[in-house]
Formats: structure tokens, C-alpha cells, sequence
């Protein structure tokens, strides 16, 4: 190599452009002498790249022995395990209590039947092509190992819209109970924060926090990004609307000029609250750009069967896990076959059952990773998909994709990030809840009110929905036999006194899933666990 | 009618519930017994749907009585003119320069040839299935007319992705050369914003500006939108890491806790002046939802060419423009046959050449729309077009679409908001220059020398163009021989002098193009000034 690497933090960064020069020099001919792969390499170390946790494909070197893994679950983190460690050389067999792959990743289409627990049915029925996402619906872009089996298993991706600047935010005690434009609220509190900043700078009243050379830069930059006015006022005119939009737009030929709307008051909208809302759409896990499987979320765990469907024994319910010398004895039935125990035996198990069901399970581990299944409560969520005859949120309101906002227990509306601009009907998710309080009054209704209720609830906010509904599906996460719960809710403090232990090998067991990680409910945090324990596993077999 | 709709303005809103429920009771009411587009008209006239100048399908009513119409041009303007004034029972023809409809709405694929001003010939070398949009690349939601006639002929739309929180920012003067994250800056930004003015807040220095209710709320909100700590400041803290991102990325497994990084101070933000970047993706003309045809633009050029292309002669120059008591008479060279003047009359004519060129073409008008003609300066600017081995910038950098915003004279480097996490090829817009400076310096190298200094440039953002990049397309807008320019550059003066003379019509003779409307640049302007400029022309047939 031409020169150490010697890890991120200790480059130095010079404070003169031949130093940049020479480290752009260097990078290049890395590049040329050593391919791109070592180029990448050393943009990293050099700090050009994200550090993301994951680096590539796992590559489980050594002799896997001929020893056998079984794996508990065949949502992503089992189906990842199972697809590597058959690559690695392992003997592997699945137990899904699902009659299909997936999980939680999950998408529902018209004709889908499912029962929660208390024993209602639901038949979906929704037109062919619309689909609900009950699930995982959206793959932020540092989630590195979902995009890259996305990209080895072909699963095609397209935008997931999180941020519409045209969707509405609502507050029923503010503006009337009228919906606000996300883009109003977002440039009317932006702009009078730079507004007072500025008067304060200008007054002279910033002088101990900002330097002199500072002050007349930091009012360029908050005239520019507040869009304020000469005077640094954020007034009606067209330097807001072009940022708020404009209560008539431009248009072409005559009578075509455009005209500027009236900004919220600033104390308008600190009483609305409605300010809480716009930070969802800056968080990192929420930023640009979002993507969606194109046809559905499942589409990654149809992927993933694909692969390893053939090691998949499905409907197999585990009632006991058993721990001896060599090995494990997992305990099943067979849901078409009640009544009739059956023992799966294997080297090693990689359990990837949600820890709300795992913590019901006769379990052969230490007391302190006992404890750990046992600490992490599970969070419950409703939603729920409504069909409807024509998409109005985009002929009538020019509203596509995106997230409405609202404090009616419905929580939000979030509209198809696919399929747009077309005639015909449209699925929209009607609602997402996942507060308890509002979680648990939705799940206490039969289905058919539930979704009764979020059609009323949402009439608020389009009233459209009055003649243009056809039917629902809602799904309450805490009823879901599977699951009984959406996500683990781990508390910091339970992080602190259970984390580790969860994650550390236990005999010949070791734990995967979104609770083993800290990316908790998400996709990633499943694939990246069982790619953590899976070569932590792998290490002791080669060493053994 | 159950109620009279005076206006939108003059809706009273009166401050209580009762009142909301009760106008939301009659649209409901209207909704049941008139239907969704009566709905519709009173969500509108109630202040519920956005004021955009498009209203729909125009309905050009009253006998045309077999009047004839001509129109220049077969961009956008003129082909929205075609299609609906044969609609109307109008004798449409139309001259087009191109040998091709669509105008600037144009895509350039591989095998593609042009020659601009000048000789220079240049053959496109993309591979199958990649393009460049030299034109228009971007349609905002609120450009109804452009996504309405999309609907209608059946133009497939996808998301554009303007703003990625993943893309960089870039001052060769600022942070060592070294790129930034959007998010990074946006992030550390507004965090130091809302700090400063927490701070303010505080010590009392706003109570003059904020009353004492507010107060409390408004130190609530900025914690919340600045993500401060809890003692109101923007800290290298899990908090705004959240926000900007972390050093490194929560995980899976074990050892998987998330480092959050240092924030860039305040005033190397200021001095780097890379706040002037972050309102473009606040503008309304870039907020989300923006559009882009699946497979280039031009596919909204060919839908409508699908409908009026039997009316298009192609390859006619237009030499002169006569009117005459009845009509138009029209002189143009077919450049297959070159020396032999044509003459094309017609009762009307549409006029949509850019004012680049019209105001060089000897022509009947009076003297205030030949002044109009004459007083509108036209924009330069120039795209490149670069395409690579692989897509190192989704690979490497997990950037996926959206722009990177430089002070090289590049300007931008847009990634494609297609073929998203794919293996293979990929174009991206190597440089988007559009300042007079920059834009004459890259037009007056060859266009080899243009790509080549793309290439260059571009490579101190992305050291990876030195060993993947493969060919390239530059287009200069000023060197087009159809337009000598990309759009008009109206100033305000002019407008205020001269956009009326422009739009009126003349005898006989009626202009129409993004010239000729508020919207300058954007196809938007081009529709709705041709239907304003029919609908009149319509309105004087009926009558005469």
C-alpha cells in the first residue's frame, strides 16, 4: 500500500487545499493501480463514505463441520441466517409458524384471509394491484443490508414519499379544526424563527453568542433560508409564497400573476402544536431517500424464499426448547396436525421468535438471558387500509404520497407512494396508531368498526371520504397470534441491564431479530442481528 | 343549491366547532346528492383545495365555423394548442423546426445525433435504457395542467427526488474541499438556529417580540425542531444525531450501540456559505411530491404527438409572418428542401417559437407586441450528461437520486431518480450550469473538452469518476439552433413594461410558449399559456 490507514479519526485534515489535493491525488491513483474496491476502501478510512454497520456480503470463512443449525422463525433475520449459513456450509432446517414466509413482513391484497386472536376473520378485498403494507412499509437509505439483498435478490425498489410538502397537518382544536398545508406550517414557523433571530441580531442582542464577522453573514443566511423580506420581516409577499406556496398561483397568458397568501401567526401555531410534527419528516430514519419494494413489501420475503423456501417447514408452532451436550431439542406441532408433538434436533439453534411469544416458551438458557427475553415489553400498533373508488387525495387536492398528520386517534393518513397520477381506485393506509391509549380502543372494536371509525375519523380531514369509501382491512399488531405485538419497546435502562446478555451465545442458542439489535422494528435491525450472531456462531464452530 | 358560494375570500370561518362541522356537513351533503365534482367545486370555493390556475379539461363551447388555425411550433404550447383546437372544430396545421415534436421537451439516448451552432456534431454513446433530459426533468405537484394531460394520454409518472439528505454540499474554499451531507448541514443549521434563539428566549431578550403564554411553547418547539438537549443546546449528542446522522450507525447483535458525531460549528456553516443551498429544496417549485416520466421526459412530447402528429409538417423553418385583413400568411424553408419558400395561410395563428428567435423573423405585428418580442433576454445554460461503469454514487455513498449542490462550475451533480439499487451502467447529470459566467466557459470548449471538464471537476466530489466514467453528452442551450437559449429571462422591469403587449392578440396572430406566461421555464407555463391564448382566440370566433 502507498500509505498507512490507520483508521478514520486519525487522517489529518489539513487546513490548506494542496493537503485535499494530495489525499484526492492519493484516491485516485488507489483507484488506478488497485481497483475500485481498495478505492472504497480507502475513501472510507478517509472519511468519504458512511458508516454504515454493514460492510458486504458475510463472508463465513473456515470449516463449518457438517454441523447442523435449526432456526426458529422465517421472517428476515431467520431466512437471512438460513440463506448464509446453507452458503457457509452448514446442514440448516426452518420452523415458521406462519403458513407463509415473512413475518411481519407482510403485505395483504385482495382475496388475503387472516384471524386474530379472539377469532376474528378478516377477508381483504381490496381490487387487484392494491395492496396493504401492515408491516414494514418503507426502507430508509442507510439501511445498507436490506438494500443489498434487495439488490442480490432482485426485489425492484421505487421512492417511498415521506415528506409531502402538500399533505396536511391537523390539529382539531387548531385553525378552526381546518387542515394546514405541511408546506405552510413548515415555512410559517420557520420563517418567524429566522425572523426573530434576526431582529435579535440586528438588535444587537446576539452579540456575546456572535462574532462581528459573524452577525452580517448569519442575517444573509436567515434572510435567505427564512425567505424573509428586505426588511428581514417574514411577510405576506411573494419572497414566502415562493417557499408557503401562494394563495392563487402563477399561470400563463393573461391575468396570469401570481398571488401571496396571509402566513399563520407565529403564536397561531405554537398553540396548534402542530409544530411537533415537523420534525418527523428530518430524522434520520425519515430522510430522502425512502424506497418501497415496488408490488408490496413481501416482495422481500418471497425474495428470500426463493432462496430458501425449500428449508422451511411451515404452520410448525414451538412449544419447547430444549438444551443438552450437543446440542438442541426444539419441540413443535404442527397446526394441520394438533395434538401431535413433534422434536426437531439440531448443533445449534438460531431463534429468531419475537421475545412477546419466546417469553411464553419453556426455555432451556441461563437465568440472565432468561431475564433478557423476559425484560423487553412489546409495542402494540393499528392499521388500518381503506380502498376507495377514485384517488381524490390526488385529483381534488394534489396530494401524492406523503403523511397527513393529525391528533384524531387515526394519527396519520398516508397516501400510495405508487401507482400515481392514475385513474381508478386507491388504497391509502387510514390510519397508523401506536400510542396505547388510541391502540387499544381501535383493537377493542370488532374489525368492521374499527374501520367504520377510521373512515369517520378521516372524513374530518377529506370529506370526500363520505362517498368514496368501498371497504377496509385493519390490522391490530397485539392480536396477531405471530406476534402479539408490532415491535420490542425496549426502555434505555432495560437496554442497559439486558442488552447484551440477549445477544450473547448461550449454550448452543443464540438469539436474532429487530429485539437483538438497535435499530428496533425495523427491517435492518433483523438482518444485522442475525448476521451478528450467525458469525459469532460461525466463529466457535471453526474454533471448536 | 344548498348554499351560495360567493368566492373562496368571502367564506366566513367562524371560531368554533359547530361552525367546522356544519360546512363539513354540507359538503357531504352536496357530495351525496350532486356528486364528487360538485364536491369538488365547493371544497374549493370553502378553501380546501389548492388555487391552481388549472381547472380542468378546457371547454372550448360555440361553433368554430370551420375556422383555421396555424400554429408554430410543436413543443408543448403548440401541440396543448393542436390538440384542442381540432377538439374545438378547428382546420389545425402546424410547422415544427425539429424533425421531432416535443421542442425542449426532449430526451437524449444512446444513438441519438445533434449539431448545434457552430458544426459541432455530437453522437450519444448511452447504453440501451439510460438517458438525459437536456430539457425540462422535473414536473411539481402543483403543476396540474402538465400531470393532468399526463393522465389523460397515459404518461406513466414517477417520483423526481430533489432534496436527498444523503447528497452533498460542496465549497472548494470550505471543510478542507471535503463534501458535506445535506443532512449534516441542515441539521447542524437549523439546530444552532433554534439554539441561539432558545438562548435568547431565555434571557428575556425576545419579551418584547414573544408574550409570556408563548414563551414556554416556544422553547418546547425549538427543542423539538432544532433537536436540543435538554438544556436547549444542539450537542455532538444522540439527539441531533438523529437529525444530521451518527459517526456510526446503530446495529445488530452485539457491539451495535450508535456513535453520534461531532456537529459542524455555526460559523464555519456561515463562512462556508452553504446555507445558501438549503432554501432550494424548500422552494415550492422543488417541494415533494415532483414527478418525472418513466423512461425521459419526451414521453409526454410523444403522448401528445400520439394525438396531433398527423397535423405536424417537421423540418420548417419559418422565414416570415404576414397578416393580412382575413388571416395569416406564413413563409418557411422545408430544410430537405432548402432554397424553395413555402407559404402556409390560415384564418389564426399560434405563434410558440421562443422570442430568440421570433424577434429575428420579419413579422406583421404592432409595434407594442414587436417591442414585447424584442425585450425578452434569453437564459443560457448548459447540461452534461455523464455515464459510468456502475452506480458508485447508491454503491459507495448510499446516495440515491437528488442533487449535489457545488461552487465548481459545475453547479450540480444530479443522480437518476430511476433504476434505483441496480446493478450496471448509470448516467447522471454531470454538471447543471446555468450562471452566464460558467455557462460561456463550458460552451466555448468543444464538446469533447466540456465532458472532459465535467469529468475533472466532478471528481473532486466523487474520486470514483477517475476509473468509471465511460462517455458523455453536453448540451448548450444558447448554441440549440432551435432556441438559442433555454428560457426567457424576463426581468421584473419588463414584465411590468411589456408581459401584456406580449400575451394580447395581435389581428390575427396570438403567442404562446413558457415566454408568455408566469411561469417561466417550466412546461406548466407553456400548457396554460396556450390555453389561455386559444381560449380567447375561441371566444373572438364566436363572436365575430
Amino acid at each position: 500500500m502507498l500509505f498507512t490507514l490507520s483508521g478514520r479519526k486519525q487522517v489529518a485534515m489539513h487546513n490548506d487545499t494542496e493537503a485535499v489535493l494530495t489525499r484526492r491525488g492519493l484516491l485516485a491513483l488507489v483507484g488506478s493501480v488497485a481497483g475500485s474496491a481498495a478505492m472504497y476502501q480507502a475513501m472510507t478510512s478517509l472519511g468519504f463514505a458512511a458508516e454504515s454497520r454493514y460492510r458486504g456480503p458475510i463472508k463465513l470463512e473456515g470449516d463449518a463441520k457438517g454441523a447442523s443449525v435449526l432456526i426458529l422463525g422465517a421472517g428476515l433475520a431467520g431466512m437471512t441466517a438460513a440463506l448464509e449459513l446453507r452458503k457457509a456450509g452448514y446442514r440448516v432446517q426452518v420452523l415458521e409458524f406462519n403458513n407463509r414466509p415473512g413475518g411481519r413482513n407482510w403485505t395483504i391484497r385482495g382475496g388475503d384471509k387472516f384471524t386474530e386472536l379472539g377469532g376474528a376473520e378478516q377477508t381483504c378485498g381490496f381490487e387487484e394491484g392494491l395492496y396493504l403494507n401492515p408491516g414494514p412499509w418503507r426502507i430508509p437509505f442507510h439501511h445498507r443490508a436490506v438494500l443489498d439483498y434487495c439488490r442480490r435478490l432482485g426485489v425492484t425498489l421505487e421512492p417511498f414519499i415521506q415528506l409531502n410538502h402538500n399533505a396536511f397537518l391537523h390539529s382539531s382544536a387548531a385553525f378552526n379544526g381546518r387542515p394546514q398545508r405541511i408546506r405552510e406550517i413548515k415555512s410559517d414557523f420557520q420563517g418567524q424563527v429566522a425572523e426573530l433571530l434576526a431582529k435579535a441580531t440586528q438588535q444587537s442582542k446576539l452579540d456575546e453568542a456572535v462574532s462581528t464577522e459573524d452577525k452580517e453573514i448569519l442575517l444573509q443566511a436567515l434572510r435567505s433560508w427564512g425567505a424573509l423580506d428586505k426588511n428581514y420581516a417574514y411577510s405576506a409577499s411573494l419572497v414566502s409564497a415562493n417557499f408557503r406556496g401562494y394563495a392563487r398561483d402563477p399561470g400563463g397568458g393573461l391575468a396570469a400573476r401570481p398571488v401571496a397568501g396571509k402566513p399563520a401567526n407565529l403564536s397561531d401555531i405554537l398553540e396548534s402544536r402542530l409544530w411537533r410534527y415537523l420534525q418527523n419528516f428530518a430524522l434520520y430514519q425519515f430522510q430522502t431517500t425512502m424506497f418501497q419494494p415496488v408490488g408490496g413489501m413481501d416482495m422481500i420475503g418471497k425474495a428470500f424464499a426463493r432462496e430458501v423456501g425449500d428449508l422451511i417447514q411451515y404452520d410448525a408452532k414451538v412449544t419447547r426448547i430444549q438444551q443438552h451436550d450437543g446440542g438442541v431439542a426444539v419441540s413443535y406441532v404442527n397446526s394441520r396436525t394438533p395434538g401431535m408433538t413433534q422434536v426437531a434436533k439440531a448443533d445449534w439453534c438460531v431463534c429468531t421468535i419475537p421475545l412477546s411469544i419466546l417469553s411464553q416458551i419453556p426455555i432451556d438458557v441461563g437465568s440472565r438471558m432468561k431475564a433478557a427475553i423476559d425484560a423487553v415489553p412489546y409495542a402494540s400498533s393499528v392499521k388500518i387500509g381503506l380502498q376507495f373508488k377514485r384517488r381524490f387525495w390526488e385529483e381534488d387536492e394534489a396530494i401524492y404520497g406523503g403523511i397527513t398528520y393529525t391528533d384524531l386517534p387515526i394519527r396519520q393518513i398516508s397516501y400510495p407512494s405508487s401507482g400515481f397520477n392514475r385513474n381508478g381506485r386507491g388504497v391509502l393506509l387510514g390510519a397508523y396508531v401506536f400510542d396505547v391509549a388510541n391502540s387499544f380502543e381501535f383493537t377493542s372494536m370488532a374489525p368492521a368498526d374499527r374501520i367504520a371509525r377510521a373512515v369517520e375519523l378521516g372524513s374530518s380531514i377529506h370529506p370526500q371520504y363520505r362517498t368514496e369509501f368501498e371497504n377496509g382491512i385493519a390490522v391490530a399488531w397485539h392480536r396477531m397470534p405471530f406476534t402479539l405485538g408490532c415491535a420490542g419497546s425496549w426502555t434505555d435502562e432495560a437496554r442497559e441491564d439486558h442488552y447484551d446478555d440477549l445477544c450473547q451465545i448461550d449454550g448452543h442458542f443464540v438469539l436474532a431479530g429487530e429485539h437483538a439489535s438497535y435499530i428496533p422494528a425495523w427491517q435492518e435491525g433483523a438482518i444485522l442481528s442475525a448476521l451478528d450472531a450467525i458469525t459469532r456462531l460461525h466463529e466457535r464452530v471453526v474454533k471448536m
